[in-house]
């Protein structure tokens, strides 16, 4: 198989991954919800993140989770524990979710009961950079033990987001971790990105995280 | 584009790879280097895992590192600077390194001076899994702060891999990470895997990982 050939097969799995993107957009902004995807590092934290916005803001907004992962409900099962209605995608073998997954799962909620969808992608930081969902905003959570030379690696996917958590923040003192070098080279591919230094576990930092998410366009329509 | 044609796509992407891989495998064997494949998630500690190994080895056995990543070759520098012959793989975007990429790379390597080569693969804790490089035994690097959920999520590359070394065991007091659930998945996936707690920052553990490097058939020539 010729380069050529496998270049044009992943062109055309991307233009019908973005037209199937903006349906799924469509069809979010008619029922009026606001949508976010989380990407993220195996373990870096998004389930975490998941478990205590819910937690904090289900008085206010109703909140719907859908999972992607490998294998699994274990994140589904965290997020519903917290108080969201929460639905899982098993992508088999697949490294990251698309369009199609996310337009097949949202039809499975009742969207004209949810304010807030966050998607929480498979865990890669690689892949999930190169499909377009759908989703209003993108947000990656880093985290201290991964190490400071992230944004330099994987350049893609910190180009690409909206807004960037720093989870585990309670681990600085434990682990080399230089935060002018992390932030240089995130400022480097995503000049003023709005940032949130935090621990999941502590606490610490999370109500500036909650004022972001407060201040998106939610519509609290209950 | 139909499914079957994107399946038949991949199959065919995957057979050409086994092809080159046996071919890489037999350029190792017949220069007498033993090979060995790191793959983990983003900061799991490959790098530091290879820059502990190449200090401890150096004076023993010949040691190269071909390192793969998407962006930068700071992970080779730093194996060069631990003592090995090192050479830096841009993958651009993929998410993994192929028999296509390391047989383009061995032949600039000078095998009849190498030992033993660690090929460092992308931080990904998927798709690395689905690619044979051709290198004779391959390690997966899992890591404290991941957290213990991670053989039940992303089976495919627990299950493929010949060692696992746990890796930042001193930062066991400060997450949560209990070692009976996370080891009663392992020995689900990959019945008796030969693994290695220890911490590359602290050196604990190291001599037991250090001393199966020692057990594999790598013949020193010098």
């Amino acid at each position: 198989m010729s380069t050529l050939k496998r270049v044009q097969v992943v062109e055309n799995i991307l233009s019908a991954n973005d037209r199937l993107a903006a349906q799924n957009r469509t069809l979010l902004d008619a029922a009026g919800v606001f949508s976010l995807n989380f990407m993220a590092s195996p373990g870096a934290g998004k389930t975490s993140l998941i478990e205590a916005t819910v937690r904090a803001l289900a008085g206010h907004l109703r909140l719907a989770v859908i999972d992607g992962d490998i294998a699994t409900s274990l994140d589904a099962d965290r997020a519903a524990a917290a108080g969201a209605v929460a639905l899982q995608i098993n992508t088999g073998g697949d490294c990251h979710l698309d369009a199609v997954m996310l337009g097949q799962a949202l039809p499975q909620l009742d969207l004209a009961k949810v304010d807030l969808l966050i998607v929480e992608n498979v865990g890669n930081l690689v892949c999930p950079a190169s499909f377009q969902l759908g989703t209003h905003k993108s947000v990656l959570i880093a985290s201290i033990p991964e190490g400071d030379d992230k944004p330099y690696k994987y350049p893609g996917m910190y180009r690409g987001v909206d807004a960037l958590v720093i989870n585990k923040i309670d681990l600085l003192p434990y682990v080399p971790f230089r935060m002018d070098y992390f932030r240089q080279g995130v400022e480097i591919l995503n000049p003023g990105l709005t940032t949130f230094p935090l621990s999941c576990r502590t606490g610490e930092g999370l109500d500036a995280w909650l004022d972001w998410i407060s201040s998106l366009p939610v519509q609290p329509s209950h």
